[in-house]
């Protein structure tokens, strides 16, 4: 085997270098955004700005605003985070138990024995004990869980931080509004891109210490990583997005339709929990997520390059591959973020969505590159990938190029294609929105049907960088073609974030009775928020798609399954089973949305007839009680989908064996891609159809298209 | 090999007098409806019944109400046969095109040999020549085709038929009305499964004299039927589906939403087109579809069989298995019928849905007892099926009593679910219905929560019976599973066609001017109807899915696939593309019916806002505009979406070879089957949650709910 040309000591220090520097930025960007002054008790902390400068339009007295919005400001950052906190109760109640049972489960396989003993793979050489695995195990486990923990309560923290920032800028202008809120979700994703990194790389050097020559044993104690952060994620996104939509879909029942008032009218009382919503489920949510995805797929890379050549020799710099390809990514998002951040400068409404969308552009370009570079550098130019049951794959290095190249250029078209489908600067929203002029019935119809068209695309290009990277280079392609979509995730996470901080920043000048100018910036830098947040949601579905593929190929392997033919009766069962599983979950979470928006629904219509001068706006409703709502629903509500993901694996691989189950899990997977790409997408473009509507003023029948739109399926 | 108790003689017997029987026995329905006279110029040819109990009810005299009836009837009628014909030309050329294809296809195969060569499986007996089998394929396409297009057409005219006459009864009492819409049922189903035996049964004696001990290309040819009849189904089901459903939105987004006139108001343009919907889509279409899956999976079974030894050992008897299904079904659908037109009566609303309830129980009960006879006397005791790749399957003839009940079973554990789903006695829909007082939002959210959580026993019905069928007899046993939930065919399309029947009744009793009681009594004949159709459609999707499977199966077969391994890439691919499929076809769809029902809604306004007198009922509205743009757009539309369905498999199996094109199919089952379930029971859970609406009187959020309930997904 030919050597690799970086130094195994070079590699112990880039990523950590890399970690670091990405860490830093995300500190500059929240210093520059914290040189915004919110007033109020914060403005002694928040000095040093020209205050003038936001003063000397329309001459408009902002001093009672401004302290409104500090006001406002902290309502949602505490409604967020007393959320976050009874969440993260539940959930360490939860990662205790399944802690112990992982621990438990691991040990009790080599009847927690603690000598070492010789590898099966090579007896000649000595492996820990099973004790010590099922301990590194769990220790890896409660690591991904703390992680993802971390990065979505500290995602809310930044989101909360800019979020009445952003609504003071849009006094100013469209273009210094944009950049906090840009700045802010970067900070997001740096944070997250840089901690997810930091802690795994911290993670494998500390085991190594222990596991000495042990590689196999110590990347499949690393895994654990990877189930920790998307156990959190699970339940993280579940019970978000049962919170947000709840809240969303509440408060503008009553407050727009019945009661006529304009969305984020202080007077509504669910009005801070649906800003709330847009912290916990968009912002908390979708970090936990995509950490999971990114924690998954670097640990799938590495329990197989573990087994394969890689572990064999010894070479720790390709062992690292995963690692240097996401520090890469850090590196190519910070310099991709100079670019939407001093580079251009966005004067006018019609440059947000380019802006955002040249950000996809270069940061795939410069990564694309980037690639190449760590391929040449950090890897043999041949190389071995074992695949169960067949003959282990003969791979160059140039080839892994192309795997890492097609999940990169995968997500662009994602995003791209989901950029289409949702952005009221194209036909497929205008027809949505032309739609309405009949009704809900044609919207509906219209809605449901883009949403089914816009999974075509992404659907091909997940399947071309499938087909590349599992005919290159076997399941270790895929497992690095999702990382190569993630490896931008930082740029990503940044665009993503920057959709909710935009909502709040509308919702923010609402409340606070900004000037009207003010309002109509934070609606452009909104529907723009809703387009990148389908594109987040995009890559999410994406990654996850490969990842899921990656996991799969990890579990046929250790199951010793050689082949999942589909025309045998116990895999086509599973198969058309486990396509059905993602209806059942959509079920119940719809289920769970529809029965807490109908519980908001009635608490917000009781304040509104029971408190006098609440609609005259001279009593303040009662916010708490329906922020207690979303609350409970969603805690309550996120555990049956969660056990049915979390159990239906284990009570089919046990009662009808692993056959049935690895057509379960294909079904599941090959469906649930379709029915999340459309429902993620129909979402952002019944939401953006509204914003078109609204922008171009067409005739409506009254109140239907308002409240179409929330139906952002989770 | 032992001998089966039936000898061929009686078997050739047996078959068509089943269907003769079916036939006669349908006639009797038919007069028993012509019993009802509906007056006018049809008054002469339809006395000897008397008039005077038409007449004692509310003092009501209704010579014009009956007159206008019989007008509106035709009109009716009318526009549903122009529609068909025209329809049917546009088949009739794709048909003679596809014809040649074949015909070009099959014979180039074999040079247009018209030499007998010595067979592949036993090079000591002689085989048919290619031009031949490729004639005699041609003609039983032809065939197919054919005897879909009469099911379709004859239901229609039945159903155009006995309309107004189940109107004119409703003024006696819902349970007179209920025997003529139910009689009228029965016609179409008897008809047409009686039509479908009989064809099929004279082709393969007809064949015979030519192909004699050939078996193998005997059967191979007879496989054309199968795929004429589900040519046919596509276009049908596509082309009826989108101009109903954009008949039905358009009707009712202007009058009852903007006009406020209520549903069926002769004023409204489009009623007309409307009502044509219900019989070109819901019978028609219905009738090509079910038609299809019997001639289906009839076809897989026989080609299965012909192949193994039943068609080694030349056991005629065993080979007509089948059919002998398929005749006792038609005896046993005869007994289930009288249950409901003679031996219960009416006597009110409430006791509608129960009785169409029985007739699936009693129709499954005795058909469970006439399987056990059919495997008793028709098979011989053990027999082997062969399996490409695999060693040949010994089975034993009670196994394939468990095959054929599995499937017959399932059926009816469809049929109940969708019932508790789409029935206004149950939870669902009155939960939808609630949902409906907070508006739009909550009620698409709880709908499609409905219809995803439909999925679920359903597809576990259908894969027990997978399973079971699969693992008992391979192929034949999934191939008689879909034949033993078609077995009771006449009964399923009777209780299905009920519907459309009595929605058009309704209609008519609007439009005619009806007293206010007729028009409750077939509202709730309407309410049973749209459960039924849901139950119908779950019959439809159910069979599809299990005749897709056989005809898979039947696939891999002649591919000579073995293992269609989804752990590989080719395979992966196909999966997960042929899962978006279902995603891409119902995008085609369901633009294509907003678009039509938007150009309905701009001329539906049109009229009423540039003929004068027509709100006010002086002046007929142009019904013949609105007629030609559902006609113009379900046959403009129709073509992409069968196109889609028909040239994917050709260009993915060129291109990609057949390894992807099992994985596409099997991807496409998978997702399909799930899909179409949850549309179909979203759909008729709108529909009925706006008659529990209406019934209850629950105050609403004015117009949402009456509209959405139209969106129902083809």
């Amino acid at each position: 085997m030919a050597a690799t040309l970086l130094s195994a000591l070079l590699v112990e220090i880039l990523i950590p270098v890399a970690a670091l520097i990405g860490m830093v930025f995300a500190l500059i960007q929240w210093f520059l955004v914290s040189r915004v002054s919110v007033g109020g008790g914060q403005a002694s902390i928040n000095n040093g700005y020209d205050q003038s400068l936001l003063d000397d339009e329309e001459g408009y007295d902002d001093a009672e605003a401004v302290a409104l919005c500090a006001e406002i400001q902290n309502a949602i950052s505490e409604g967020a985070e007393s959320f976050l906190i009874t969440e993260y109760q539940y959930l360490g109640i939860f990662m205790a138990v399944f802690s112990v049972f992982i621990f438990l489960f691991l040990g009790s396989v080599g009847g927690f024995s603690t000598k070492w003993v010789s590898c099966k793979a090579n007896p000649s050489e000595l492996c820990a004990p099973p004790l010590a695995n099922a301990l590194f195990s769990t220790v890896a486990f409660i690591l991904g869980a703390l992680t993802s923990t971390l990065s979505g309560y500290l995602g809310m923290k930044i989101a909360t931080y800019a979020n009445a920032r952003t609504t003071l800028e849009a006094r100013k202008g469209v273009g210094e509004a944009f950049i906090v809120a840009f700045r802010a979700g970067s900070v997001m994703g740096f944070l997250l891109a840089a901690n997810g990194l930091i802690v795994l790389f911290i993670a494998i050097v500390l085991f190594k210490l222990y596991y000495g020559n042990d590689w196999t044993g110590l990347y499949e104690s690393i895994a654990g990583y990877g189930l920790g952060g998307s156990s959190v994620a699970l339940f993280g996104r579940v019970g978000g997005g049962i919170y947000t939509k709840a809240a969303d879909v509440g408060a503008d029942l009553v407050g727009k339709v019945e009661r006529n008032i304009p969305e984020d009218d202080p007077r509504n009382p669910a009005v801070i929990a649906d800003n709330v919503g847009d912290n916990v489920g968009d912002i908390a949510g979708m970090g936990a997520d995509l950490f999971g995805s990114f924690a998954e797929s670097s640990c799938a890379a590495l329990v197989v390059s573990s087994i394969s050549s890689f572990g064999a020799d010894r070479d720790f710099v390709a062992m690292s591959f995963p690692l240097l390809i996401s520090s890469a990514g850090i590196v190519v998002c910070l310099i991709t973020t100079i670019f939407a951040t001093d580079l251009f400068v966005i004067k006018s409404v019609k440059e947000i969505e380019p802006s955002l969308k040249r950000q996809l552009v270069i940061s795939t370009v410069l990564m694309t590159l980037a690639i190449a570079a760590v391929c040449y550098l950090a890897l043999p130019s041949t190389f071995t990938i074992n695949v169960v049951g067949h003959q282990p794959k003969v791979v160059k290095n140039w080839k892994l190029f192309f795997c890492v190249g097609s999940g990169l250029w995968a997500g662009l078209i994602i995003g791209y294609t989901t950029e289409y489908f949702t952005s009221n600067a194209y036909q497929p929203v205008r027809d949505v929105a032309d739609s309405c002029r009949t009704g809900a019935a044609t919207n509906v119809i219209f809605g449901l049907a883009l949403g089914y068209k816009s999974v075509i695309i992404p659907v091909l290009a997940i399947a071309v960088a499938i087909f590349l990277s599992f005919s290159l280079a076997a399941m270790y392609g895929i497992a690095v073609a999702a990382l190569g979509m993630l490896s931008t995730l930082a740029t990503g996470l940044a665009i993503d974030a920057y959709g909710p901080i935009s909502d709040n920043a509308g919702g923010i000048a609402e409340m606070a009775g900004m000037p009207h100018k003010v309002r109509e910036r934070t609606d452009a830098l909104d529907a723009a928020g809703n387009t990148t947040a389908a594109i987040g949601k995009g890559f999410a579905i994406g990654s996850a798609a490969l990842v899921s593929l990656a996991l799969f190929g990890a579990f046929v392997s250790r199951a010793g399954i050689a082949v999942v033919d589909v025309i045998q009766p116990k895999e086509f069962v599973g198969l058309i089973v486990g396509a059905m599983l993602p209806y059942w979950f959509s079920a119940m979470t719809m289920k769970s949305v529809g029965k807490a928006a109908l519980a908001m629904v009635e608490e917000v219509r009781r304040q509104f007839n029971t408190i006098p001068g609440l609609m005259e706006g001279t009593v303040k409703p009662d916010y708490k009680r329906c922020v207690k709502i979303s609350t409970d629903a969603s805690l309550r509500e996120m555990i049956p989908p969660g056990a049915l993901v979390m159990l239906t694996p284990l009570i089919v691989g046990t009662l009808f064996g692993s056959s049935t189950l690895a057509g379960l899990l294909a079904g599941a997977l090959v469906s649930g891609v379709q029915i999340a790409i459309s429902a993620s997408n129909t979402g952002g473009a019944w939401d953006n159809a509204k914003k078109y509507i609204e922008v171009h003023r067409i005739m409506l029948a009254a109140l239907v298209q308002r409240v179409l739109m929330h139906i952002r399926l989770l």
